[in-house]
Parts: structure tokens; C-alpha cells; sequence
């Protein structure tokens, strides 16, 4: 069990286990099971099931597709959490479906090529959906959202970016890789302003084109895959490993971003 | 009854039938009826009736049309919620008329060309209004503030438009679909700023269009349906079909917009 | 008396029969007549009356050109409230003149062709004194404040400007029509909000045209309502309508504004 | 005394009384004088005399022509209130020097006419050291200020700029004319707010000419009346009456301001 | 002593001569000795001596080269204060060395000439730094935040600023001349900003370029005074008196900035 | 001891012997030895060791380079403060390693070109991670805080910048040199805020180019010493000093910045 909570600490392992000794109580057992704690580690990430939501079958097709491209993408791109679970069956407040990555091993650096790769991977729902459907939802409000603040934290905090340089923009700190960012006080003239907007987009735009990419040319493996998704609600690791086994590796030509650094010619490493 | 209210949740539903039960009460019988709690709906999405206000003729023509405006348009596009019940009887604090329209189901995604289709519906009572009088009032005032958020929150959140991209902007979050937005705190250029006001113009004037085309190419229907209005000042749901399915089905032709993403072209399904 | 209260509700009406009742006690009078009830009206709207400010020969002249102006215009163009009073006797804290406009039935909406004839109503003192006096005087502040006030709504609020579109602009609502204006959050950038600055600007310049135009084709009625004013110090309805019908009908030409929607060709109606 | 505290009023007059009636406790009189109510009106405008206050010679001049300057053309120019006295005898926390102009009745309008030459008096003390001096001190700042504050509430509240129009800027009310405005609420664009400084700009530039003009024509005077005032220290109206008669009537040429109102041209009325 | 404070009043007085009884006290004397007074001068002004601070031979001598630059350019240029003493023993909290100029007399007006004086002077002590060592320290920031402080003071409430005009700019008053300024409200355009900025910067140049001129034409003098002060750590009046009367009056050419008013051209007057 | 801490006063001496004196009482000793008191030096600050974190091979050869360039620019770099230690082991909440460096006595005064040595010193660490690894990781964004801030006060408060001259920008005061910047009161236009832009940029990529120069010469020294960290987790000053020794003296061509102010060639002093 420790392989799948490295990235928890303190109050979210408390969380975990409080969560997993009710549910084993529940269930009439005194001892926390396996299931038990990996239901736990799921209630802390995304809320409790929330079966009765109705959802119809045009919505939960738009769900599956895009669950499966966040699956695919974090599976294909190089150093991106390995993918513990898939699932369409609606968690919390707002999770509609969710795809669970959890890191091997704890970590202290991100650099520039795996936050690119997370930036892409948080793209790629909305990428299933514009591949699928012809057609985008409201559904990716949330990735869109985490997807901008990392970009925004690589060109202004991280000095990522060539044309913005090693300068740190904006007085307050904020919380790196937290999912709440900050009012800042912006300190820059405007045209620092419109440059920073011009390197996100530049970030944002070059990821999802690597997604669209890598989806375009998998479109039979999302069928599959979104139609295993449909019918079981549910796919875990070794369900996802053997359906990704099963396809041909494929030549993925590199991409090249002129306005980003030099040494972006590793985002593929 | 299920059937009228899959868009009401927790406070709502618990609103309507106290509303329904006072109505109840208030005619002395001792079980909620049906029509009972369809007033009960309506009070809470409008506020209770105020037939006491004494709106002059030439203002009951204007709202009448504003409402028949409003009523077509949710009918002729796809997508869009049923029209339940269309009335020009006064209700609670501001609302002269209403075009009632209730989910056939609870609904957790919106797709693009939903909410562009949301925005015609919204434009079409000041659109009537234009046809027909050859001038406008401040009766869309809610109705075009309504329509710029939904349109705002495509463009800055939603990454529905081409030109800004998937890139959220704005540093709060808004509760997308609710009534009332809060107010942001601006982390993009001015550059950026302009760009945005351009594609919420470009999408209201699209659907301004859309609007535009439909009510004009229906002008006789328009005027069938505001004179019945006039008359028993309110229609319902079958009385609506009934008077929408007497019109021959009419050929409209596509609209396109340049500055929009290409998955536009749904715009119709 | 019902004629002359239309457009007072609630907390006004309260006011109104207060006043009124504190009138006919301080007359030894055991019930309200019809002058006190008048009285009252105008106390709600402007004050008490301050007939020991000593007001010059000059600034008295001026003000009688001024309210002339106003209650000319109000005359003059279509779908004004009817003038009701015309009065130099100072009232309350800032009046020194003023013109009692009564709606003659409750009004719910306002169509675009009256807000601006609302707007050259307001701008007319200020006309008045720059045709007569050849200098202009801060007595128009309050009018041009309200005015401005009237040109922003139909701008940001009402979609009334083609250049802008049915775009809502500014974050917080305002009360529209009332006298008092909050605090708007600005979610627009600076080329929209010089856009707004030149369509207010537009309007403001058409309606002062009008006003001007229709003074200037009537100066010898100035002169004539001006003088009987300075006399009398007050003019009230009939003898405003009795000096008003000497006046042989003029042509007057259409305004055409080109920066203005097509719908403007009504303002004449 | 009557004539001298028309600009007064409530809480000014009873302060004034309160002023007059301790000197004349303090000189042991039962009954307030003529000259301790000038003393009262003094003190209550200025603060109470500061004798004791070491000013060196060369500071002193500087006094003298700069309350010179302000004089002279307060009498020159038509319609600014009568100069009751000129004084270099320090008051209060700030005044080295002042000159005191009285109205002679209650005033309820300024006109545009009337606020140029305000703005004219209030810039001459500053003209005047620098014609004298060819050097200029701190000692003008609070006229500055005055005279900034009434250029732009002429631009931005009284419609008395052409360029601007009659549009009202700014959202929050200034009390108009009084020593102290409010922060504003900027509502209108950078390209606005630019030419709201020029014109502010063009009327101080005009009024700056017409001083100099004026005081540069007078070069004679100055020296005579500034001599007196550096011997007596105090010129009181009459003896101010009789110097500035001496004078013989000269010939003032017309300003023109291309960028102001046509109705400009009255400046000089 | 009343010679060496002219410049204090009130609270610094008081301050002065509790000071100054504390040290008799200290020195067991039962009055107030003239040294003791002069010694409460420097506390009230800079703090009290902090003779334990250890600063190294290099930092000593950058310091002494500092604080003669200030001396050295208060005495060449007219007007400033005159130089009571001059030391590199650190006082209070940040003062590593100190000029001590006390004025002759009260002063309650500040010419621009004067002005312009004092900010040479204050620039002086980074300008002998870059004279000297060829680099240049943090040691200036006080420096330079006054001198920039008093030219913006000069060019936004004095009317100093031919570019500007009599206009005064932003709306918070600033107590003019003390050490600290208040925010203030930027009420102008983004174009007049920029022009403050430039002629702010034109000024602050014109008063460096003086202040080099002066410094590089007495090399020598700088050189031996720095060496009496590294010996002695402190000078007073006399001996630099002595000092400067050594040197050989020189002909110092005028300074001319196009972009300052035209009646800078007494600036050496 | 007193060698390694001069740069500490007050508050963090304190911290320094309590620290040193729980190190002691744990250790069961009566007497706080060298030891201990260095212990307390880097827990004050960079906090406790933490060695429980595990952190994977890839990101310790990360860190080891990361430190390995502070050190090695630190010790190249003319005037900068004495490298005391390198580690690798984590500290406190945020270090994954550290370069101690401590002053050799206290300093009162900071140059530019010590400033900016100590700018290209924060930098190195980044610029060791690019030219090691070809990505750049998120551990350098605290270096990169500190250097922009420096950078942006040598430009702002400093007058180190000869385009933006001797004039301090920004109302309120930053604590110079302190971690922690306060948000400041913009007063200065866009013009110059976007200078101060360029001219803080032209800083830090100048101080890069230096570090990245003096790096790649030394890729076997890098290579050396990092390898000796990874072995040994901790490097002290005496082994730092052999392994630095040992560098056969390189030629370093000079940096010339066109942007920078002249007395910038002492760069390399």
C-alpha cells in the first residue's frame, strides 16, 4: 500500500486512514482490508461515490472519452505518474469521472519537460472530447484551470521561459503545484504583461498540440478503451496496462515550439 | 410532476413544496394538487403574481412580443430546454412576462453550441422587440447581462474560443450558470483584455444573428402567438405546441463566424 | 390627485401624505386638501421652500431661462411626462428652480426614443442659458450628472449603441433610473471603455443638438414663459399649456446621428 | 456689517460670533465692536495673527508682491469679489501673507466667465514674484491647488469644456467650489483622462496669460502698492480704492484659447 | 545656541532639551552645558552615537568621501545652509556618517533656485563616490529617495515644471519638505504621468551634472578633506571653514536643461 | 567563532546559542563545544536537518550540481563571502541542500558590482542544472526571487541604473537586502515601468551570462566536486578550498553589458 500514497503527507494520510477505518467498520470488519484503503485514498482525492446522480447516456459518453484521453496522454508522455485508475462514476461535489495517477516515490523537483507533460496531460480531456464529438464542454473548466496556473508558475516563478528570463514576476509568492493560486501584485509595465500572456499561450497551445497528437493517432484505442469504461464504469492498473500492451508502438514525430527555450527539445526525452 | 422539475435541487425543491402547501392551505384543501404545485415552480423561479400592477397597453404589446420572442427561439434550436408555460402576468419584484422552460433531465455538462444557443434564446426577447417596434427597451436589461456572462465565461473559462485558446483568465472563480458572477481580479495584459472583449462581442452578435434570422423568417407566427397572449395573457406547454406545429417547417441557412473555432459549425446539429 | 402620484410607490407615498398631514395641522385644517396634498408632491421631490434665499437679478434670470428650457422641450418632444409646475422659488438644499415633470400612468419600461428625450429634457437648462446669456453656469450639474448618468445605461446596460452590441459592461448592477449611481467594477479593457466614452459623448451630442435646435426655433417663446415666470415665480399647468398653444406648430428637421444604431431614426417618432 | 459675511453662513457665522465676542472679553468690553467682528471675519477665514513670527526681508518682499499680485488683478478683472484687505502679517498655521476678498451678496451660480478669473486671482500671486523675481517660490502651492481643483470641476462636472461636452466624469460627487474634493472614481478612458488634463491645462495656460498680461502692464503699481504694504503691513479697502484709482485705465487686449468653448469669448465680458 | 536651531520647532525642541538634560545628568552636572546641547542637536536629528559599530578601513573610506561631497557642494552652491559639522562616527539607527547643515534663520518659503540646491546637495555624496572609487554604493538610497521626493514635489505642487505648468497634480496633499510622503491618488493620464516622470528625471540630472562639475574641479580639496575627516572622524564649522578658504575661488560655466522652465537661468543667480 | 558570525545580530544570536545549547544538553554535555555552535549556525539558517527524506538518486545528482555552481561562482567571484559548507542533506521546510557562505566581517555598505556578483552567485545554481542536465528544474525559484529583487532595487532604489538615473521609484520603502520585499505604491508611469523591466532584466541576464561563462569553463571542476558531495553529502571550507586549488587559473574574458551604466567595467574589479 505505501507504493500507492507517496504523494500524501500529514493531515491527508489522517484523512486517508479515518475515511478507511469507517468504511471498514461499516463493513462489519475490525480490520482496514486493502479495498478499504484504496476506496479511503480515492474519498480524499475526489469525494464520496456519488451513484445516484443520473446522468444521461450522451453525458456519460462525453465522460468516458474524456477520462480516456487523460489516461492515454499520462500513459504515453514519459515521467508522468504512472495511472491507478479510471472511472466514471461521479465522486464529491463536482467530479463527474476522474482518472487517479499516483506518483512512485515521493518528489521535490519538477522540471520543465514534466510539467510540460502535465500541462498536456490535463488538456487531453478536453482534446478526446474535441476529437470524439466535434463538439466541447464545460467539463474541462477545472483541468483548463490548473493547466493555465502551472504555465503562468513556469513563466513567471520558474524563469521557464526564454523571452521572460530569470526574473520572478509578481510580488506575492504563491503555493507551486497547489491547485489555489493567489491574488498577485503585479509589479511589471504591460508589455511584460502581454508577454507573459504570449509565453502561457505559447505553453498551453504547444501542449495541446502534443495531446492532440498522440490522441489523434490512438483514435481506435480511445473506442476501445471508452467502450470498456461505458460498460464496467471502472478500469484499475493492470485492466489499463494490458488494453495500452496490446497497441503497436508508434513513431510520434517530435514538436518543436519556436517561442519556448532551447531546452525544450527535451520534452520528449 | 418529476418531469417539471429535474433542474431543482435541495433549497429549490423544499421552496417549491412550502409554496405548493401554502397554496394548498390558502384554497382549503387538505392534499397538494398538481396545479398547485405548478404555481408553486413558478413562484420560486419568478416570485408570486402581481396582477394588481397596471401596465399600459402599448407596454403589454412590448412584452408580449419580448416573451413570444423568447419562446420561438428555445423552440426552434436544438438543444435548448422546452418551453413550459409562456406568460405576460406580472411576477415578484422585477419580471413584467416570462418564457418558462424546464429541463427534460438533470443536465451536468454544456456543450459549446448549448450555450450558444442559450445566448439566442436570451437575445430574442430584445431582438422581437426590434422587429416589431423599431425600438428597444429596457426590458432585456437581466436578459443581456445574462448573455454576456454565459458568453464571457466561454471565452475566459471554458476555453471555447479560438483566439484566447484553452488558457484560463481571470484569477477567481465564477460559478459558472449561476445568476450572479464575482467580481475578478485581472491577471492578464490589456492587450489580452481587448481580446476577450472581442470574441464575447463576436459571440452575442452571432447569436444576436441567429436570433434575428429566425424571428424574422417567423414574423406571422410571432404575431399569431403574441395576439393569443394579449388575449388570455397566459399559454402553456401544449397550446405552444399546437400553435409552433401549425408553421411549415422553414429551411435556415447556416450561420458562420469567422472569429469563432471551427467546431462551430455545429452551431446548428 | 391619483393623476399626479403615478409615479411614487411605497416609502415616496408614505412621505407624501406625511408631509401633507404636518401641512394641514400646521393650517388648523382636520383634513388634507387638495393643495396640500400638491404641496407635498413637491416637497417629496425637491424640498421645503426657501423663499428668504436672496437670490440677484441676474442669477434670477438665469434660473427662469433655465426651468423655460427644460419645460419647453419637455413640451415639445414626444412622450415626456407632462409639465406639471414651473417654479423659481428656491426649495430644499440645492434647488433654485425647478420643473415638476408627472407621468401619467405607471411606467414599467423605457424604449431607447425616450431615454433620449429624456436626455435633451435634462440638457435643456444648460441650453437655455448659453442661447440667452451667452455664458453658461454651474446651475446645470445636477442635469448634466443625470444626464451622463442616462447616456451610460443605454450604453453599457440596455445594448442601446450598435457599436457596442447587446454586451453588458461593468460588473456591478446599477439602479437603473434612479438618481444615484454605485460604484461599477470595470471587466472591460481601455479600447472598450474609450468606445463607451465616445457613444455617451454621441449621445449627450445629439440630445444637446436637439435641445438646441428646438430652443433656438422658439426663442421668442422664452422670452415670453421667462418673463411671465420672473413675475410670478410660479407657472402651473393650464397657463404652461395656454402659453404653450400661441405658438403656431414649426417644422422641425429630423436628427440623424450616424454613430448611433439604425433604430435612432425614431427619435422623432 | 452686514455686507461684509454674505459668503458666510451657519456654522461659520456662529463661529465668527464666538471669535468676536472673546477679543472683546479680552479687551474688557461688554459689547462686541465693529473691529473686533473684522478681526472675528479674519480669523475665522485666515486663523488668528501670528506677529511673533520672524519672516527675513527678502521673504517679506516676496510676500508683498505676491499679495499684491493677487489684488491688482482681483480688481481688474470684472466680477471677482471686492479686495476688503491685504495683509503680510503671518496667520494662522500656513498664511504668510493674504488678501482678503469679501462678496457683496449671497451667490448661487458661478458662470464660466466669473470661474476664469477666479482661476486668473488665485494664479496672480505666483506671477507676480515671478515678474519681480524671475525666480518662483513654494509660496503659491495652495493657490495652485485651488486653481487646479476649479479648472477641472469647470471640465468634468460643469460641462464647460468643448472637447469634453456635456458629459459629466468621475463617480463620486465633489462639492463644487469648496476648498477640499473627494477622491474620485475614474468611470471614463486613459484617452479621456488625457484630455481632461489638457484642457484643464489650456484653461490654467489661458488664465496664467491674462494675469501676466495684466500684471505685466502694471509693473508701476505693483511696486507702489507692494512698498505700501511692506511699510504698513495691512492696506485696507479704501486705501487699496485710492492707490489702484491713480491708475490710469489702460487698454487690455482680448484673450484667445482656441481649445476652449466658442463661448469663451466673454472672458472679458 | 538660538543660531542652532532655527530649523526646530515644537516637539523637536522639547525632544532637543531632554536630550541635552539626560547627557548633564549623565555628566553629573546640574546644568545644561552648550556641549550637551549641541550633542542633543545630533541625537534629535540622526540618533545617538554608536561608536561600537566596526566598519572596515575600505567602507571608512568611502563614507568620509561621501559626507565631503555633501559638505563641499552645500558650501560652493548660494543659498543652502550652512555646514555645522561634518562626521563619519555612525549614529543611530542606519546614519554611517552625517553632514550637519543648520539653517541661519527661520525659512518659510523654498525658491526654485534653492531647490534645485538642495537636491545637488543631496546627490553630491554618490556623486563623489563615483568620482572617487569608480563604483558606487547602497549608501545613497536615502539620498536619492529626498532628492527625487523634492523633485516631484517641485514639478506636481509647485508649478516648477514649465512642461507641467501651474497645474497641481495628484490628489493627497504632501506635507512638502518633510522626510516622508504620503500616497498618494493618481488623478491624471498615463501621457502626464510619463511627463512628470521625464521633467522629475530632467531635474534630478541637471542637479547631478552640477554637482559632478563642482566635485571633479576640486579633486584635491575633496581629498584632503576626506583625509581630515579618516584622521579626526569629525569636523566642525571652523575647521572646514579653514579648509575650504584654501581653495582658489574657481569660474564655474552655467548649467542650462532645455527641458526646465526658462527661469532656471538663475540657478547659480 | 566570532569570524563565522558576524553577519548575525540581535535576534539570531540568540537563536544561535539557544540552539547550540538544546544541541549541547542532548549531546549530555555541560559546556556548548565548536561543534554544536556550527550546528546552530545552519539550523537558524535553513532550519533542522531532515534526513528521513528520501529523495531519488536523479534529483540528489540534481541538487549536488545545483550546489556545486552556488559554490563555485561564489568562490570565483571577486568580494563575495566566503564559501563555510556545502551540503545535500535537506534542512528546514524548503532546502534539499545548501551553500553556507558567511562574511568575514560586518558590512555596512553594498557596491554594484558586489551586488551584482551576488546576483550572478544566486543565478549559478539554475545555470549548473542547465548546462548538466539540458532542463532546468523548480528548485531554483527561491534564487530567483532573491536575484529579481536585488536586481530590481539596485534599479528602483539604488540608482545603479544609468537609463533610469539617480531617482528612487516606488512610494513605500523595501527593506534593502532583507528576503522579504513589501508591496510597493506604483508612482511612475508605464513608460518607466517598463524600463525598469528591461533594465532588471539586462541585470540578470548579464549576471547569467557571467555564471554560465565561468560554469562551462569549469565542467571538470564541476564534475569533481559534485561527485564529492553525492559521496559524502557535506563539503566544509578546507576541503573546498583543496578541491578548488587544485583549478589551474583560467583567463576570463570580461562581460560588457551596452545597457548598464559605465562604471560597470569594474565588474571583475
Amino acid at each position: 500500500m505505501a507504493r500507492r500514497t507517496p504523494g500524501l503527507v500529514g493531515a491527508d494520510l489522517e484523512n486517508l486512514v479515518n475515511e478507511a477505518a469507517l468504511l471498514a467498520a461499516r463493513h462489519n470488519r475490525d480490520k482496514i482490508s486493502m479495498d478499504e484503503l484504496e476506496e479511503g485514498i480515492e474519498r480524499v482525492m475526489a469525494g464520496p461515490e456519488r451513484k445516484s446522480r443520473l446522468i444521461n447516456d450522451h453525458e456519460k459518453r462525453i465522460i468516458a472519452y474524456h477520462e480516456t484521453g487523460h489516461a492515454i496522454v499520462a500513459k504515453v508522455l514519459p515521467g508522468s505518474d504512472p495511472v491507478h485508475k479510471i472511472s466514471i462514476i461521479p465522486r464529491g461535489h463536482a467530479a463527474l469521472g476522474y482518472t487517479l495517477q499516483l506518483p512512485e516515490e515521493d518528489r521535490f523537483l519538477m522540471s520543465k519537460s514534466e510539467l510540460m507533460n502535465r500541462i498536456a496531460v490535463l488538456l487531453s480531456g478536453r482534446v478526446s472530447e474535441e476529437i470524439v464529438f466535434n463538439d466541447v464542454t464545460s467539463g474541462a473548466a477545472n483541468d483548463l484551470e490548473r493547466a493555465t496556473q502551472t504555465a503562468r508558475q513556469m513563466v513567471t516563478q520558474l524563469g521557464m521561459s526564454e523571452t521572460i528570463g530569470l526574473v520572478k514576476l509578481g510580488n506575492k509568492r504563491e503555493e507551486i503545484f497547489l491547485g489555489r493560486d493567489i491574488s498577485e501584485d503585479r509589479n511589471y509595465s504591460e508589455e511584460v504583461a502581454y508577454k507573459i500572456d504570449q509565453e502561457v499561450k505559447a505553453i498551453i497551445d504547444a501542449c495541446y498540440e502534443r495531446a492532440k497528437e498522440i490522441l489523434t493517432q490512438r483514435r481506435a484505442l480511445m473506442d476501445k478503451i471508452a467502450g470498456v469504461l461505458l460498460e464496467r464504469e471502472v478500469i484499475d492498473a493492470e485492466e489499463f496496462e494490458r488494453l495500452m500492451s496490446e497497441e503497436t508502438a508508434q513513431e510520434i514525430p517530435e514538436v518543436r515550439i519556436d517561442k519556448l527555450p532551447d531546452n525544450n527539445h527535451d520534452f520528449l526525452a
